[in-house]
């Protein structure tokens, strides 16, 4: 009875993590029993007879959770059933040329040498990649025919019922997991991309406070919250074989959405590398900084601590923003920022290291504090790393232009309104500016709204110039103040 | 003719890389054609009609390369048909009774619920992580069985008939793959933690030396040729579903050579876990490192040179001795001393570092240096418990007692004979000293084999005690010396 219970649980559990999964367990009970109707209905029971098995072998196999693993399948098992049907009625006619006795030994030498020689080419790294299934269905199909001929009369015949089946089986598969509530694999790898830049974030906008107070609330509870926060990014770690699945399958779906048919999906890859190679940085700072044996005291702490903070906040606050502009599919404009304020602090902290504040340091106390340091630097240099790719990915997969209400309610505070003459970049764009509060004050007559730059640092009074970046090129330009309200 | 050639080439790599592949592909040619002999034959062809496609398909789908994961299949395939099948002859029946008109709409509620079910079941996480292949076969028998018996008379013949050639099939492959030439899945498993081990030795033998001596032969040929030395670790950070995969299948096979059937697969797990964590920290070294653009100057170099080069070697060579004991199958003994001269190194370091070196370093310099320093005492405590889990793995795996002979010849070179009394480890075990060039010369008339010590630290002249390791519960010992030759 407990045990009924807890399956009950875990069952509630897994559909409440994925709701998706019950509607996919629906849609296969559905197609199966559609296609159960090939045996009840006379006049398509008449036209296929035994061989409507295969369609309930075909959807039994062929249909999978997102719409890419199903069109792969289905168009690999119906290309390779085509081939190796063709393939099996010629070695049929080969062997049947050869007499009564020759036949069987001529067929078992043709089976033997095409499941040896297939079996082999599955051990090819790229062609286990993608035709792993296709070889499988190749090795069965044929030797099916071939071996079946023997006994059939009409080999022909019975290859075209056994491919039609397999067609219709394969293409009630397709058809249902495409138009009943489809579940895209690249929705899905877009959407786990997403998630590992917030698992970060979560590290990098806590780390910097935790880090600083470490001493003081040292209480276990303290501990062991920390450490479940904190725990969140370790499946990033071992996030690659489901991101290369996910992009496998998802070269197979057709547009949908936002995401065309050619959607760079080897771009999300090489993203989602970037941010396993920043989790494995922090994996080690959380590791070593955790396991400390030397603890650095409060005092260097508070000394260093406004910088460092800042670093590993305005680093976090970069991965936020990247997070949600993939999530709306937006050009990461406002990440831009973060990173500057990141590469700023970090230049501030090293002028405060050269000021020769080190010199009353303990050496052991040094090497756990600056372990700290240069990890969070090599994470800064990978976050910048990691946005030049969303960059990249953004202007491949055409993401909007729209400039994203800033996440981070303290910009808004400090917003300053700033009129710019009209400037260009390298590239000879005409810029226009518009302000910082995101609502395209457009304070020049250029009309061309493909050519606007965002400002990029705030204004304050006094100075006389401001950081922009050109839409259209990416180039940062320094702009003049022409009027400050 | 280019692009043949290619392939060939590619299939002449494949086959080097593993010439068991070859042997696979010849034994599935093997049983396949073996198996179509029911089509050929006649008295087999008379009692098992169409149904002996059945064996064919099972033999494609089963046969794997590893013994473990054929008799997963294998068995998982069989017992959810010869449960499918009971379950569809019941539901036949039940449909049967409810009339011409009822039976079609009760079989297709049946199979829609059936499929609805277990394809939800699939996605639990322990279910989907050994039984998914069981409960695709179970839709699929189920569907067939209870479908087809709309139109066969004989169900319960059909049911038998099918399950009957599905198990020749199953046995045809299982025996095979066991008696001829047979792949272990958890031999490969015990191989890849051992390359593993010895990956991560690669980089720590050399990157002492190499960190010491960078600036001097900074040409990119040296650095390309460091680059890809020091590459090979990096297969081992993806290594995790690998070495699961492995394990699951393992789990399935009887005991084969020094392998027992309930071989502690999961310690395995657990050590290469271990591996994984070291790895990360020698990719951030290996980053950091070769990224610096702080360059660290020679001179603090050289002065810190000597323990940090023993540091990264004796860690190394640990890291290597723990390789060869698991590919030989005896207990760790020799690691444990490089373990203890690189924890003397990373003392004689931190000695060092206290006695104010540091005073005159730049602080970017610092950063750079001190990072290095941190991420190799990291690298040395995680060794230490890789130790351990390797000691936990060898004594749960009775791996034999033997003393290796010592790898590195240098420590051959200074070899010191010292002949101890026996003396008793907290434990009560009387110990027996034994030299440590790995001779096992007895020094005192205790004989009892199993209650040796080896030597950890080589005793000096004017010296007055070793340390030794008790090998039946592992407590390090202090031991008088007696007589030094």
């Amino acid at each position: 009875m407990e045990k009924v219970r807890e399956i009950v649980r875990e069952g509630r559990r897994v559909a409440k993590e994925d709701p998706r999964r019950v509607v996919h367990s629906f849609k296969v009970g559905l197609v199966l029993a559609l296609v159960s109707s090939f045996y009840y209905y006379q006049p398509l029971y008449d036209s296929f007879g035994v061989n409507a098995m295969w369609a309930v072998m075909t959807v039994v196999v062929v249909f999978e959770f997102s719409v890419g693993a199903t069109l792969g399948k289905g168009l690999n098992r119906v290309a390779a059933t085509l081939f190796a049907g063709g393939l099996g009625i010629g070695a049929h006619h080969l062997a049947s040329m050869s007499g009564p006795t020759g036949e069987p030994i001529l067929l078992a030498i043709f089976v033997f040498v095409q499941a040896a020689l297939s079996t082999f080419v599955r051990f090819f790294p790229r062609v286990k990649a993608r035709y792993d299934y296709s070889l499988l269905i190749f090795i069965l199909t044929f030797a099916l025919i071939s071996v079946s001929g023997f006994r059939e009369e009409q080999v022909v015949m019975l290859t075209h019922k056994r491919i039609s089946t397999v067609i219709i089986g394969g293409l009630s598969c397709v058809l249902i997991s495409i138009f009943v509530c489809p579940v895209w694999a690249g929705q899905d790898l877009h959407s786990l991309l997403a998630s590992n830049f917030e698992k970060l974030s979560f590290f990098l906008l806590d780390f910097g406070d935790k880090y600083c107070e470490v001493v003081e609330n040292d209480d276990t509870k303290e501990v062991d919250k920390r450490k479940k926060d904190f725990d969140n990014y370790k499946s990033v770690l071992n996030s690659k074989s489901n991101e290369e699945s996910l992009a496998n399958f998802a070269k197979w779906e057709p547009g949908h959405g936002q995401f065309r048919f050619r959607h760079p999906w080897k771009q999300y890859l090489a993203v989602g590398e970037l941010i396993r190679q920043c989790a494995y940085r922090i994996h080690t700072l959380n590791s070593s900084y955790l396991n400390a044996d030397n603890k650095v005291s409060i005092d260097i702490k508070k000394k260093l601590g406004e910088p460092l903070r800042r670093m590993s906040l305005e680093s976090g606050k970069a991965m936020k923003e990247m997070s949600i502009s993939l999530k709306k599919m937006t050009k990461p404009s406002s990440s831009d920022l973060h990173v500057q304020n990141a590469r700023s602090a970090s230049k501030s902290l090293t002028n405060l290291l050269n000021s020769g504040i080190l010199k009353e340091v303990e050496p052991l106390e040094l090497v756990s504090l600056l372990t700290a340091i240069s990890l969070l630097i090599d994470i800064i240099n990978l976050t910048e790393k990691i946005l030049e790719a969303l960059h990249e990915l953004a202007s491949a997969a055409k993401f909007k232009n729209k400039i994203e209400q800033p996440l981070f309610s303290e910009k808004q505070k400090a917003k300053s309104f700033v009129s710019l003459r009209s400037i260009k970049c390298h590239d000879e764009h005409v810029v226009t500016i518009i302000e910082d509060d995101g609502n395209n004050h457009d304070t020049s007559k250029n009309d061309n709204r493909s050519k606007e730059v965002s400002i990029h640092e705030k204004h304050e009074d006094g100075d006389t110039h401001v950081h922009a970046r050109c839409v259209s090129c990416g180039h940062t330009i320094v702009c003049d103040v022409v009027e400050c309200r």
